[in-house]
């Protein structure tokens, strides 16, 4: 990408979404942008990340039926957007660093990513998306989600 | 805001901008939005907090020069986005609390800013972003600049 170049329109977005209802919002302003090409990537964090260690058997078949649930619920949000399956990513690893590799892998120019609010658990939740802004070689749109909830528990 | 209008289009822009050359690529991004209202900030951090102590009396009097610079690089460059007087925010104070502050003022459902890359000072540099970022009670479009100067440092 050149300096050049991120002076134009998006015309590829890559949507990172946690498969959640919020994920509709997010994903209601990056079809806004109207990009040439839409893709969208869900990266599931692997049960030994997640607790620090290898995973017994039982685990992993939990992580399988994630695995599964996640690419129909993929597909699902996917088709909903006119998403083909060739732009669906579904991915294992660390949130932050498989959406920068997939960015880079098809030369997104923008990457739109849900951002929760400041309070309480949404502290935490929203750290994806500061950790997808750092180390982006290209734009991040952050959308804010969650206001409702928020304004509720101030 | 409510969830309902962040369905929409963005009608109101806030555009953060240093002032310096990468502001221009910030801004380009910001008018392709095309909002219904676009309002530019320029953020002066007082040389009190840069420093974390009273400032001399000298001092003060490069701050009153600092800030009669800034009204200047602001209206000028406000005015080639063709942005009414009325839209120029020219505060001091912590960059991310202020922006947040006229933010709210405004009620804008889209803040702009610059985000620079990974390596080196730019690290430091890119902090503003991802203050921004955190604590927004609205969308926020980062906008990767500098990424020649990125490329050639690696």
């Amino acid at each position: 990408m050149t300096l050049e170049s991120s002076m134009g329109t998006y015309s590829k977005i890559l949507l990172a979404v946690d498969l959640t209802i919020e994920s509709s919002q997010v994903a209601s302003r990056a079809c806004l942008l109207d990009a040439d090409e839409l893709h969208i990537i869900h990266v599931i964090e692997p049960l030994s990340l997640a607790y620090g260690g290898d995973i017994p058997m039982d685990l992993s078949t939990v992580q399988d039926q994630i695995h599964d649930q996640a690419k129909t619920h993929l597909q699902e949000f996917s088709r909903s957007l006119d998403v083909p399956a060739e732009r669906q990513h579904l991915v294992f690893g660390r949130p932050e660093a498989e959406v920068h590799r997939i960015a880079e892998e098809i030369c997104a120019d923008l990457i739109v990513v849900g951002s929760h609010g400041r309070h309480g658990l949404s502290l935490l939740l929203g750290s994806t998306a500061n950790g997808v802004l750092h180390g982006a070689i290209c734009d991040v749109l952050a959308v804010r989600v969650g206001i409702i909830d928020d304004e509720n528990n101030t």
